[in-house]
């Protein structure tokens, strides 16, 4: 059996535009002499829909292209991701579903039996749970279908459990082959532990399992593709490239050797936050994008990111000194925008800021300089980033990494100005790493910019080490306590920090939450980000900051 | 039987201050002889904890207050609203819970059933669904108790749809009482359908009901209390007082007189939003506000809650106007302050405006005036404002309405800073009857504000009516469009507007989607809000906003 898995990067609500890819796949498909060819889930409407899908126009049109489907299907068992309408039992409107279709017929539906309500995930919302698992007979071969989420049970993860397990329920059912119809949503080092569920679904049906998943970046989601082929034994036969359209005939009746899974999760990082960026731009049909450059680290690896998802004659730089930007913080930017052939302008905004501190001068009098003169520094630059965007069309893309993020080292409506937050999920840690990868052939990033140590400059001799420990332990409880919800007392025993250190790291997050409500969306590649998936109160008492 | 009905306000994780009132209630009632004392859902930990949830002391913080209330129910039988683990089932390890006390003895827990993962609810995220319906005897009566959502399926409303319905479940168990244990927050006009869902229940089980709300505001949600005690016939026997807290001792062996229900829904939508601001401000330990007042209806209703919130004394108004504002803007502005009470400042903006043009003039050259330049004077305030909130430790207060949140006729980071937006769900049609509300008795808001045609004031003779259709049309598309999920093609035809019209109001909510989601966090108060509850992708083409 010859099955053609195709992994396509579709666009939200694009459901015309994204069957018309479907089609010219099914052709390939066939051109190839595919028995079977393969979508992800919701590939008609693209992963995650949102409350797109309580429109019922939206509905009518999902049917539409689904009969465009089913009359290109003439030869060829299809199996596609798509949204159907609950008309047989109590609960949610709808199902989330894959359509079975062949020889131009509609065989029938197989709805997802679990649905993830955690982390990112709120399909809850929109569902009902589908029913029996079933198995469709095709050339002799019985082809079960699960999707996604539906394989997740059978690993007993701490995060997802359910009452109902689609494996052992699919096992009764004897497949020869597995259909896996998923959109997973790309982390870091998440693909480990997608290769292990798959094993342990082999383990137990005894069959080939393959596994095809969407790719691209929606808003704050990046799909990294890595559709999967894998035999009964658990060896991999074979793996898409991840983050690019790939589709691929798999002939399962050829002798086919196993390949050895390499994956790199570092270069996977950087490759997903470009993607995230590119297709956050392209979907949106918009190609330029403007941001602050200051010599820092942060502001370096945005711009090296952007220039790879959008292209150097894309990128604007502005480099907006205030008396407290050092020389060689300028020399830094100056020598970056060079290396990455980038345009750099020069706002000195000094003259501004100063009118501002003599407007509020009355108002101020007799207090002493403060975060809020830091702060004015940062707005000035945000409204001069607002204006080029706003005059030129261009997004502004924020700065900040996700430890700023996390202690509130970040100026609301200043350097947390922009379209898209790249690195508001990247640990200040990985931020090195980034720009060390960026750096792997040739220097692009000043080593300067590496190896200094972390300033906003905002004012005379700031450190961001004056003020907290250093990035490595604040990364360390970041992780512990905000992905994996680990408690004070814990991360104190498992780590030997001192406890008022600790906890002053964790009222600092409590404390920026009504910052980060305000921030730009940004790129989720950590199990766990502040810009999706993530819910706390800003109101609340039981971590009380108001001793900081 | 005696009930005592506790009507609390709790701060959201401070599960041993909400235990200590509690307590103090539990001793009221006994000193009243009430047999039994009922508090509402989630008390102990104030409803919703969101994923405060996830952290296990957290959970065993919770155990430990509810052993306090174990201790001090001698000779009472006490309903408390819990969150308890999920010891008994695979799915989630939650359940929401009421526990059941009487002399010093823990009965039992009813688990909530219904568990509504809709609009602003998320309990499919954290809870597993309650087992049987259970009723539990204490002097003769048979008491039923249900939670919340537990009742709601009961009437079938198209939104909630759940594959059982508790209250015919409990049918079969023929309590004497029905207590239902609440935390169910205020919308505009929401009272009316509550009422009428607790008839249902009466009409089915043939015994009273008693319903005890939570109040108080929560960031985005506020509670309005309005518990209700109802005979078997649905008569209201009492209702409490909405938007404060309250408890009462109801007799239900007396021949207690019904009493007729008048809800008055536009002091209703004031005071919520009075309440609002003021939770917000006092559960965060903080007094102070400060905004911009421009003299137009937004800013000078937003005044007029703030001082009924938090007292004259602590707000601070800033007058900023530019070459764009109108000298009868500014005397309005002097004058609103003036009949409220509070302080006005005076701070000028054109110097800076000039500034940054100036600064902005090369990079600018040849081109027009336009959104660019009105938004730099929208953002130096928004800079001005900030830097008085952190000198001083204000929280800046923004004006926008719900209208303008929808057409994206606000700026970003400019007059969209603050950290709460009072009136963001409230539509500019609501605005004006609101305002007309603050005026019953004298006139504090002046008329010319309220009766000038709605002009940003950022560039020379602008009008919002310009460019947008008259709000009463834009209110009618925000309703059925986003509170009730209508397609355009359903609008048009219900209100004969022009096609091109309701389109290009539907492409502008979309369009805007980027901005709201940088919004300040906004007081909820109509069904479905930009603030929460509501979820839209950026990059999407469903919508396609390109033409606009």
């Amino acid at each position: 059996m010859k099955i053609f898995i195709s992994q396509l990067n579709p666009i939200i609500g694009d459901l015309a535009g994204n069957t018309d890819k479907i089609l010219k796949e099914i052709e390939k498909a066939k051109e190839q002499k595919a028995d079977v060819v393969v979508f992800a889930e919701l590939a008609i409407c693209g992963y995650p829909p949102d409350d797109l899908l309580f429109f019922p126009d939206f509905q009518e049109e999902m049917h539409r292209q689904l009969n465009r489907i089913v009359e290109a299907s003439e030869n060829i068992f299809v199996v596609v991701g798509l949204v159907r309408p609950n008309n047989e039992k109590k609960g949610k409107s709808l199902f989330n579903s894959a359509a079975i279709i062949c020889n131009k017929e509609l065989l029938g539906y197989k709805d997802k039996t679990l649905l993830p309500t955690y982390n990112v995930f709120d399909e809850g919302r929109y569902f009902a749970e589908g029913g029996e698992q079933k198995v469709f007979e095709y050339k002799g071969k019985k082809i079960g279908i699960l999707i996604c989420e539906d394989i997740w049970e059978h690993m007993n993860l701490p995060y997802a459990q359910y009452a109902r397990d689609p494996v052992e329920e699919m096992n009764k059912l004897k497949p020869d082959i597995l259909l896996v119809v998923t959109a997973s949503p790309y982390y870091h080092e998440k693909m480990d532990l997608r290769l292990q569920i798959y094993r342990d679904c082999v383990k137990t049906l005894h069959c080939p399992l393959i596994a095809t998943n969407q790719v691209g970046g929606n808003d704050q989601l990046i799909f990294d593709g890595y559709s999967c082929a894998m035999n009964e034994k658990g060896d991999v036969l074979y793996l898409a490239p991840p983050f690019k359209e790939e589709s691929f005939l798999l002939d399962l009746d050829k002798k086919l050797k196993p390949i050895k899974v390499q994956i790199d999760h570092l270069a996977d990082l950087y490759n997903a936050l470009v993607l995230g960026v590119k297709d956050y731009f392209t979907k949106l049909n918009l190609n330029k994008a403007c941001l602050g450059l200051s010599g820092g680290i942060d502001s370096a690896l945005t711009a090296s990111i952007a220039v790879d998802a959008l292209g150097k004659e894309n990128i604007v730089a502005i480099s907006m000194p205030s008396r407290f930007s050092s020389l060689s913080s300028m020399d830094d930017a100056d020598e970056l925008a060079n290396n990455l052939g980038i345009q750099l302008q020069h706002m000195p905004i000094d003259h501004l800021f100063q009118q501002f501190l003599d407007m509020l001068s009355p108002v101020f009098a007799g207090r002493k300089f403060d975060v809020t003169e830091e702060n004015i520094q940062a707005r000035i630059r945000g409204i001069i980033l607002m204006a080029v965007s706003n005059k030129f069309g261009y997004i502004v893309l924020s700065t900040g990494n996700k430890s700023e993020m996390a202690m509130g080292y970040a100026t609301l409506y200043g350097d947390m100005t922009g379209g898209l937050g790249i690195l508001n999920d990247v640990a200040k840690s990985q931020v090195f790493e980034l720009a060390k990868y960026v750096n792997r052939e040739k220097e692009i990033i000043p080593k300067n910019i590496i190896e200094k140590p972390p300033s906003a400059e905002l004012r005379a001799d700031q450190k961001d080490e004056d003020e907290l420990p250093s990035y490595d332990i604040v990364d360390v409880v970041l992780r512990d306590y905000v992905e994996d919800h680990l408690t004070p007392e814990d991360i104190i025993k498992r780590h030997k920090y001192p406890k008022p250190q600790v906890e002053d790291l964790i009222k600092r997050i409590h404390k920026a939450e009504y910052k980060r409500r305000q921030g730009p969306p940004g790129l989720r590649v950590s199990k766990t980000s502040f810009s999706k998936g993530r819910f706390f109160p800003i109101v609340q008492k039981w971590v009380s900051y108001q001793s900081l």
